[in-house]
């Protein structure tokens, strides 16, 4: 396991909220930029792995970058990230699925309060909650721009939903199944009745900050974000990194690669060069 | 006319960002409880007057508030309103229009970017821009419940735009004409472009404040807002001052009138121990 990077009041406020907003420089500026370079690339190749807004022509999210790329399979296995997961997960990790959300000007849409863990429960088989999210902000998050928000320990109640939702979301009726799970709709709802109960009593958060900074989350914190209303993009890295022992048991319907990883085997951290070079 | 209650500096904040926030304290306490008491009783009317959000459930704005009941038309003559008022104008003034804008806890949709002016000066026949948005908060407005944001200074270009865009929006097609005009699809849009180039010159603004504060803006004021997320309600009463001298010309197809007030006689105060009730 790499050395920690977290000290025990970071770790901490991990645990009592869901999650810890760590500033710009936690990975170098060099990674930062290969990394934002390297989207426009993603974006260009019209696969399954990429999904589109409901206007058909801006691109949402591409899906398994880490597999497409080796600038992000180089990124996953950073000594900042790998350690910093490994803290929070006592445990050896891999990438279970990654991501580039593009929230992109004036088009960025919505996604609706819902927790991550549920999709890999159900979807992959995934029987523990032993996830982190990792999003590295590629632009400046703010107020306008669709942030992220949380209600801060919410996840300290585990899956508040185990019920899915039948049908396609409007306007990708004739997509595949797992499609539905991609998009602003979101299958497994929480009641709103339960969101209320837990922002009244915790309130909610949106962190913001530069481009750079590193935000991690718990897979059943509770999160949404509104449209980006902004002349700006507001992109942002997502891996979701899963422990060793924590591998997807067979599910009969089993999602394509681009969601689910099917190679568990623990990463290691890049050498020291290559992770200053990057 | 009544005395004026903003000073030389509010007076030249207004000219120059479009918008002036006023804290709560600006009406009495007793006026905003019985405005805030008479909204549930305008929700429960189904009539033209009531709009709804997309879910045809959720009531989005009621309209022609001042002409269903008399809290509110005696609210467009306190004078605290109506000497603001007719400070900016500089002149006696009635009110063209008037609604209860309701933006409902986890149901209340979006507002593209867009100007009113143009509404008025199209469908309306208002010839000049003399007019002032008085936006009363009935609830707190946070960063989570959908606030109104502007492009400070965007009004002092005038109208962004002259073209209409044909159709029905999506989910109303069926409904009257006017109907376009007052759902989350707006009709008169402004181009991506100019929008993006405002917001990078003068950046853009979500005040925020408690109940009762008073919220002054500028008719080509380019705004819009996110979709309320949070589990709360975020209503504002809006009332739409016209100036006495820029009454509307004819029109070919007049909106009803609870969208476009027939009677433009000026409004005078009410007397102080009613405003004082109030």
């Amino acid at each position: 396991m790499a050395p920690g990077i977290l000290d025990p009041v970071m770790l901490e406020q991990y645990r009592q909220d869901g999650f810890l907003l760590m500033p710009p420089g936690f990975l170098p500026a060099e990674t930062l930029a290969e990394i934002i370079g390297a989207v426009p690339g993603l974006l260009e190749v019209d696969s399954p792995a990429r999904v589109m807004e409901r206007d058909g022509v801006t691109p949402r999210s591409v899906y398994g970058i880490h597999q497409q790329d080796g600038v992000f399979a180089d990124l996953m296995r950073h000594p900042a990230l790998l350690g910093a997961v490994q803290q929070i997960l006592h445990n050896d990790v891999y990438v279970h699925q990654s991501k580039v959300n593009i929230k992109a000007a004036f088009a960025g849409d919505q996604w609706d309060w819902h927790q991550d863990y549920i999709y890999w429960l159900q979807d992959d088989g995934i029987t523990r909650p032993d996830l982190v999210n990792v999003a590295i902000f590629l632009d400046d998050v703010n107020e306008f721009n669709g942030p992220l928000t949380f209600i801060p320990g919410s996840h300290r109640d585990g899956v508040l939903t185990a019920t899915g939702r039948d049908g396609m979301p409007l306007g990708y009726e004739d997509a595949p199944q797992w499609v539905a799970t991609l998009t602003a709709d979101e299958k497994f709802q929480v009641s709103d009745d339960v969101i209320a109960s837990m922002a009244q009593r915790n309130g909610m958060v949106s962190p913001k900050g530069p481009t750079g900074c590193v935000l991690f989350f718990d897979p059943n914190l509770l999160h949404a974000s509104t449209r980006n209303m902004s002349p700006g993009r507001r992109a942002m890295v997502i891996l979701v990194y899963n422990a060793v022992d924590n591998v997807p048991h067979d599910v009969t319907d089993p999602r394509p690669q681009f969601l689910a990883e099917p190679d568990p085997r623990a990463l290691t951290p890049l050498a020291p060069n290559v992770a200053t070079r990057r």
